[in-house]
């Protein structure tokens, strides 16, 4: 087997690619505009002339195994991206397709999350695990489903939109998928902001929080108030990691995964998040559940995560068409 | 291969056990009764004994490629009943092992739920299929979820109660698991009888099922009464098709099958449940799922269901220990 895989990461605003080798180490890595063409072929020439420069530089020519891309909506099964909402090219854009002829490689393709969940399988806090959720705390609230060691896909390539589960039948927020009581609604960076409102127009103690323009709070001031002894900021972390951990408790009799893998700005906000939600988790437990499945963080660094995780479903890159003959 | 398998069903009154060939035929079945025997070892003697019968007298001796088992808690990983609440045994019970070791045939076993799953997987609605989920709605609400083929078992075996999805987070009804809210309260024919005791007490208008002293109203009765027009019986069913439908859409979201294949006795309730259920699902479908999972009625017959279903596991099971050299 060839020793590299190329990881690529499109985001609405930049497209990260890297080189990464067998145990996960970034050999180079680089970046082009996603929205610099309106052109989707002008797009794929450029990423196909950075990427081969990079290729080329670290003496990686011949040597790419496959080519895994990570990007929003891309349905595995069909190698397209169905709404590429964020992306400034007509949909569906058969992009597994275009880059595996630009670059005559084998492409395989998936949303973010499914990404990470692969990447933290292959060279993360998930490995030798079988059975466990990936869980994003973004923007919005990502998942990747891992059971018996495969990603859920789904019939339809769409399975695993864990954050779209609801959490408030009643009254819930309005959700951007258009439904209300959605877990994303509450359990995001944008929920906790939205919490944080909220909470300051309910209550009426005072709150570092209030120092600031209400529309302007994000999850960073919350958890700066927290840290900082803040009340009302604290039980917004209470209100998000109770909500959260009851989620799991949710998920948990679905596919009873032996771990949670957290990733994301959120999940690093330690025990702010982790005690309300581990103690939801288990008070919300079935039984037969109870204290079975752990709460862990990604061990894959920021930086590289999108380029790793990418990088990883190159590893099993088939070729689209079979060889010529 | 060998052309039949045995299938076993252990219920806590009966054990009901049929030979069934490959395309799902029981050529002949039996059963006795599982509490007669204090003494688990008494039990499996005398399983032997009658399936040995049943099997000499169908000229089927040596031609039994594996036994399939289903009964409450048991586990496909380890074939032990971990928790056999209903069975007269104490617990852990090493199941598959004894069996096997009596027979000298393959044995795999697993829950009721799962084991339909299976059947209707090889004989039934979901012939064809590769994501499905089964919902067996019977005295409690049971699920078999099928993800690219393959039953879900989770890490310990344990996966796939979805009975035990909380519908209601606040003020649910207490649940035979201990805690509150689960989807099986409310969508088991226990839970129906349940709604009309509480629709009852709640209103006011006159109703058939004023006739029967409130503590002994069955599903049936509901049923019966919902089908002679009456107003309150049919909101129950409602009431029931909505709960149902709305955590549908939910378990959408993480594995997203083709079909939810309902199997049971309120399955057979025809419109009264199926509207309110395909609706409650429609309205609260995420986007992307919306329409694309049909809801099936079990196309095995409920005689012969629990023996089929349990026999399918039969074509999987492998030897426990590797054969002697």
């Amino acid at each position: 087997m060839k020793p590299y895989v190329l990881g690529i990461d499109i985001g609405g605003t930049n497209t990260v690619f890297g080189i990464v080798d067998t145990r996960g180490a970034v050999i180079a890595s680089s970046s082009i505009k996603t929205a610099k063409h309106n052109n989707i072929e002008d797009y794929i020439n450029e990423l196909y002339t950075e990427a081969t420069r990079l290729i080329e530089a670290n003496e990686a020519t011949d040597k790419i195994h496959g080519i895994g891309i990570g990007a929003p909506n891309a349905n595995y099964y069909t190698g397209t991206i169905d709404d590429g909402v964020n992306l400034p090219w007509p949909s569906p854009i058969p992009l597994a397709r275009l880059v595996s002829e630009k670059f005559g490689i084998p492409v395989a393709i998936t949303n973010d999350a499914n990404a990470a969940a692969i990447g933290e399988m292959t060279y993360g806090a998930a490995r030798g695990l079988k059975d466990f959720i990936m869980i994003t705390l973004g923007t919005g609230v990502g998942s990747g489903i891992v059971i018996n060691g495969q990603v859920v896909y789904g019939h339809d390539g769409f399975a695993g939109e864990l954050g779209h589960m609801i959490v408030k039948r009643n009254n819930g927020r309005l959700c951007g998928c258009g439904r209300t009581g959605c877990l994303e609604a509450y359990c995001s960076a944008t929920g906790v902001a939205r919490s944080a409102r909220e909470f300051l127009e309910v209550r009426t103690e005072p709150s570092l929080l209030r120092n600031i323009p209400i529309d302007q709070i994000t999850s960073k001031d919350v958890y700066d108030a927290a840290v900082q002894g803040d009340k009302i900021a604290k039980d917004i972390f209470e209100y998000t990691g109770t909500i959260l951990g009851e989620a799991f408790a949710d998920m948990m009799v679905f596919s009873s995964p032996s771990a949670f893998i957290l990733f994301g700005g959120l999940a690093k906000s330690g025990d702010l998040l982790m005690k309300p939600l581990r103690a939801a988790m288990d008070r919300s437990m079935m039984g037969i559940f109870r204290g079975k499945a752990r709460v862990l963080l990604s061990e894959l660094k920021e930086a590289d995560a999108a380029v790793l995780g990418a990088s990883a479903l190159g590893w099993e890159a088939k070729p689209l068409t079979p060889p010529e003959a």
